[in-house]
Order: structure tokens, then C-alpha cells, then sequence
């Protein structure tokens, strides 16, 4: 009677927002101020400044019927120009406003250009650890999840990289700052994945493009975030503006096709039909303007620096087995116990509510969203302490 | 290389946005107030005051990383329940906030609840003329569209549906008040069509659902718009803020299945299922939050009616054969030429911007929305006057 895929994904809902509802449940029990949430990367700080001040600025200014009314599918060509320029300054990369796709966030981003990609027989390979969410969009569109494996430091392994793309992949996904590990991709790193994609494209006959997944980019602790357009120029970006001026709700993002992208017009026209047969009609209007007017712009993100070095120090003087992270807002901590579901039970005792690592691709590890009140992470470390003393 | 049915989307683009962007053009060449652009259903009155209050009421009163974070997938708890007690209240029809999804808009909310829906084989009849989309979402969650014809008068034809409702049948879509004809179905119909819906649903051993398209459920001349799912306990409900509150560029809308629908649980868990994997992750935060406090609220709509009388009278004056709409901004006109897309091109010998109906799934009629300023129909009523001229 029902699709029968659909029932399962919306049964089993992703496991990350199963605790958070959890979450949620115990904080009418026992108080918000006694459950230690480490679910969700809901970002913890409030948006810059500039937000408010241009949507008041954009109410006063613009008549509502055109301030709040369709933009092209594509997005306000002011706001497209705007990005363009911004990417083009920022990063060197060549860009113009007919090439920059205005979407409801990165997660839309991606499902649009899957879909504009996926052809029957397709795989896209993926970086174990991975987001989640990536085997459920590149399924929807019809393609294959190929996992390689990043290496013990969670950057890049040439060689699993080496193995899983084929001439039957149609794109790589990578996500640099890393959800879920924190790893930042350096410069040399990316020179050797466009050498490898650019000799495999040779290979297969057709481009293998390089989707760069980057809602973390501005999100990095001293790191330089290099961006992968600059090394290979089959990359299509997909970036959102949840993290960097902290409106995950609000769903805005951008996908951009660079110039010099092989068959770049083609591709483009495959990502608006796409973002029409999806549904999505248009990005949000008056938050595709504030964000034009809030490039470059970003919360106070130093406070998930201390976030990051009171919770990491923490746990390390604990007995925790952690990589210190670069970027984003997440501890990939290794589980004591080989099966990490058992050990994010053992924490519920303690109210601590972590992740297991296991629906992203990788067995043993649990993840932590330190984007939280800096006082959810100090009352938290008694709990964290005595959670590992129960393995010693 | 790419998605060929993506890409083929994408370059045809909908003819109405097409239109729009030509109607654009011609504006930078000639001016424009010189283009007589009838192409878009963007409302042209501005959104109701409560609308601006609550925005800068809720940028006052909330902390921003919450007005902004993430709200549950299927939206703000409190929203939704405010949404279901409207429904209970206007509508009479039993719901619960657990059975509403908030959607970023009405096509958003058909491509869940179809992508929910679509088994293989599966078809889903829609009425000629219908919204050109709905051919696109259907394809895409890989369903089979099967025409209906509506009357003469564009209201429902039983002897047509009962011909294309089988056991294939997954849904019917209606769409009262209708883009494009304007026809709002009456009570007798909606009992008639629910008999038929119960029949056919015997007959198949399985429910039948009726999927309510209803973004134009306010803008009406008089006429009561009877509730679907009052009469037809399998109806899902596709809403949107987009017309009542002139917020079509925002992006908000909702998807309600009355806990009475069959499975209820288990269909309003597949349309999480749908929302998640299409990348919808939730709807605009700030706006559900609006669109909560101005459940009800309108902006003048009484605009419209004064556009469709002064465009529908003169239009008959000058000899142009049409329904009079009982509702939405539609005027579905005759074409004097057999070839509709032949008519409209002469039609922009005038500067007049029409859609013929071919993708609306019948031929030999025009769309004219008349969501325009009342100044643009009087400037364009003497090229009105001419074009007919040219086929006495």
C-alpha cells in the first residue's frame, strides 16, 4: 500500500535524530539542565549580527510582495552574482552568477545534483567514516554507495581511494572540515585525489566529478581549508549556511557549477531539472538575501574552540582514545567497546546521549556534537569520567 | 554523463517560468510597465501585516540559535499542533499535531507524499486541465500520470474518473479552487467522487487516496470551498502559505493525514520516510513560526476579485470565450486558434504574456493570471482588444 523503502527510512528515522527526540523525552523528565545531548549539530551560537539587521533592513526596504515572491528556480540573480563574486575572491576559483544554484541547504544540494548526476549503474564513492545521510540521497536518486576507507588519522587513503573508484564511478563525495571526525583535507591531499580522479577519468572516458560537501567550511581551529575547485575542475560545491551564520533551520545553501567544469551548461540544466522534479521550486527569498548580504560573514565560532579543547582535554585525561579535531564540531572517540551501540546504551545511565558509529560506515567509535552550551560539556565531564572508569 | 531525463527537465524548463523569464527581457528592452506579463501565479499583494509582526516579534522574543536551529524533520511541535486545532476548527475534521508535516510548500508537499505513496506500477489520475507539475513529481517518484477529463465547465467528471480510476489507481489530485480553469468542486461533487473513491477502492481491495492540492483553498469569489477530507476519510491534505499569506517565495506549507485515514501512522511515517530522502531535512524554521500565528489570516484578497471582474468582463466584451473562475487567479480562455502555442505567439505581437494550455494537459485554451497590478490589466486591455481583432 505504501513505498515500502520510504516506510522503512521514516521508521527507522535517522539514529542521530532518534536521540535527539530521546533527548528531548528525558528533559521533560529529569530537566533540560541534567541531560547531556551530544546528538544533533544544531549549531549552539547565535547568528552573526548582520542577520537581524538585514532582515529588518529587507522588511523596511523591499515591498513584501517582492521580498517574499518567487525568485527564479535558480535563486535572485542579485543573490547568484553575489556568491560568484564571493567564491571568485575568496577562493580564485572562476565563477559567475549563471553557474550558482541557490538551494534549501546542503542536504537539497546534494540530493539536486545526485540526481542530476545518477545514470542507471552509477556508484558514488564515499570516505568511511561518512555522513549518514549520504547512502539515503544517493540511493533516492537511483545510484550505488561505494565506501572507501580514510586512514587512521581520518584524512585520505590513496589507496582504498585507488580501489573503489571504477570506471562505474559517476562522482566522489568528500566532506572537508569531516563530519563525523573533525579532519580538515590539506593541500597536498587534494593535489594527489585530483591526480588520481583526473587518471581514472581518463580511464572511464568521462569525467568522474568530485562533489564537495561543505557546510563546515568556515568551521576550522588554526587549519587552512582548502578548497578542492582550486585542484580539480570537476568539482560541484554544495555549501549551506546553517553552520557559519547559524541557520540550520532555515535551509539555505547554494550548489555552484565552476565554469570550467566539463560540460558545465549541460550540468547546470541537469541540476535545475532536478531541483523542479524534486519539489523545491526556489530557495527561501528573504534568507537567499540576507546570506548574499552575510558572505563571509559568521557567528562567534570561537566558542566552539573551547568547546573542542575542554571536551577533548577532558576526555584524553580520562583514558578516552580520540584524533584532536581540525574543523566542524563533532569527537570521533574510539568506543571501549568493539560494539559502540552497546557502549551509547552503557552512557544513556548517564544520561550522556552519543552516537554510534556504526551508520557512518565505520564499526567501534561514537560521535560527539560539542556544539553545545559550554556548561552541558563542564557538568558533563563527571559523567564521561565515570563511564569510562566501568571498562578499566 | 548526466541524467538525461534531469537534463532534458532542465533545458525545456516549465514553459510558465520560461514565459516569466522572457516577460523579464522584454521589461529591460521596452519598460515595464509596457509588457503585459500573464504568465506567473506570483501574488501580487503584499503579505498581511501579522506577517512583518511576528517576524520581528519572534527576532525579539527568541533566542536566535533556537528561532533558527533545526526544528524536528516534520516541523516545530508546537506549530504543528497549532495547524492540526485550525484544521479541527475550520474544518471539522479530526486531527493531531502528530499527523502534520510541515513542508517547504506545496510542491514540496506532493513530491513527499507521492514519493511516500509510489509503488511500481502504480498510477495517479489527475483532471485535464491540471497544474503542468504534476506530471513532473509523479514521473519522478516513479509513478504513471493517467488524464481524466473535467466538463465543460471545468468541474469534475464522473463518467471520465470512473473510466480512469482501476485497481492501478494509487491516488486521485484534485485541485479546488484549480489552476488553471478556477473551478471550486461543491459539496455534490466531492460526495459523489468520495462514492466512487469507496467503490474503486473495494473493487482493488486497497485504499484509494485522494491527494487535496489546496494552495488556493482562501482566494474564492463567493463560493464555500468544501473540505475533501470531510467527505473522504484517505485524503492527505497538500497546504500551502504561498497565495493566503503572499509568501510563495518562503517556501511554506504543510502535509496533514487525519488520523481516521487508513494507516494513518504508517502513511505519516513514509512521509517522513520521503521528506528525509528527498533532502528536506525540515521546513523554514522562522516561517513555521510565522505561518503558526497567522493560522486564518489573509492578506486583501478582495484585489483579485477586482482584477478577475474587470479582466473578465472586458475580456467577454471584446468577444473571448471563458468559464467565469469561482476562484484562485485564473482566467482559462478560449483560444481563437485551434494551436494554442500558435495563439500565445502572436499574443506577444502585443507584449501579452499567456501560457497556452498544452501543458496543462488539454489544447486550444490560454492561461491568463490576473495576480497583477489592477494597472497592468488596464493598460493591457487595448492589445486584448486587438489580438481578437485579428481572428473575426
Amino acid at each position: 500500500m505504501l513505498n515500502e523503502k520510504m516506510l522503512r527510512l521514516g521508521r527507522e528515522r535517522s539514529a542521530i535524530r532518534e536521540l535527539f527526540e530521546y533527548g528531548n523525552g528525558r528533559a521533560q523528565e529529569i530537566g533540560r539542565e541534567n541531560v547531556f545531548d551530544f546528538s544533533l549539530g544544531n549549531p549552539s551560537i547565535p547568528a552573526p549580527a548582520c542577520v537581524e539587521q538585514e532582515i529588518k533592513r529587507l522588511l523596511r526596504d523591499m515591498p513584501a510582495q517582492e521580498l517574499h515572491g518567487y525568485t527564479s528556480a535558480a535563486g535572485d540573480a542579485q543573490v547568484r552574482r553575489a556568491v560568484a563574486s564571493y567564491i571568485e575572491g575568496a577562493f580564485g576559483v572562476p565563477m559567475d552568477g549563471e553557474h550558482v544554484y541557490m538551494t534549501c541547504g546542503a542536504a537539497a544540494s546534494l540530493t539536486i545534483v545526485l540526481t542530476a548526476l545518477c545514470e542507471e549503474g552509477d556508484e558514488f564513492v564515499v570516505i568511511a567514516p561518512y555522513f549518514p545521510e549520504y547512502r539515503v540521497f544517493i540511493e533516492n536518486a537511483g545510484g550505488m554507495v561505494k565506501a572507501a576507507r580514510a586512514d587512521k588519522r581520518f584524512h585520505l587513503d590513496m589507496g582504498s581511494l585507488d580501489e573503489a573508484v571504477t570506471e562505474k564511478t559517476k562522482a566522489v563525495i568528500i566532506n572537508s572540515p569531516n563530519n563525523p571526525a573533525g579532519t580538515v583535507y590539506g593541500e597536498n591531499e587534494l593535489k594527489e585525489l585530483a591526480v588520481l580522479l583526473k587518471k581514472k577519468s581518463a580511464q572511464k572516458g568521462a569525467p568522474i566529478f568530485l562533489i564537495a560537501d561543505e557546510p563546515y567550511r568556515e568551521l576550522t581551529y588554526g587549519a587552512a581549508v582548502p578548497y578542492p575547485a582550486a585542484y580539480y575542475r570537476d568539482t560541484i560545491v554544495c555549501y549551506s549556511f546553517s553552520k557559519s551564520l547559524s541557520l540550520a533551520g532555515e535551509r539555505i545553501g547554494y550548489l555552484a557549477v565552476s565554469p570550467q567544469c566539463t560540460g558545465a551548461d549541460d550540468l547546470f540544466a541537469a541540476v535545475c531539472g532536478a531541483g523542479r522534479s524534486l519539489g523545491f521550486v526556489c530557495a527561501p527569498a528573504l534568507f537567499q538575501r540576507v546570506c548574499a548580504s552575510c558572505l563571509g560573514k559568521s557567528g562567534d565560532l570561537s566558542r566552539y574552540r573551547e568547546n573542542r579543547d575542554l571536551l577533548y582535554n577532558a576526555l584524553r585525561s580520562f583514558g578516552y582514545e580520540c584524533v584532536e579535531p581540525e574543523g566542524a564540531f563533532y569527537l570521533f572517540v574510539k568506543s571501549p567497546l568493539s560494539d559502540a551501540k552497546a557502549f551509547c546504551e552503557r552512557a544513556k545511565k548517564y544520561e550522556l546521549l552519543l552516537v554510534p558509529s556504526d551508520s557512518f560506515g565505520v564499526e567501534g567509535y561514537v560521535r560527539i556534537s560539542y556544539c553545545v552550551k559550554r556548561e552541558t560539556i563542564e557538568r558533563s565531564l563527571p559523567a564521561f569520567e565515570k563511564l569510562i572508569k566501568e571498562f578499566e
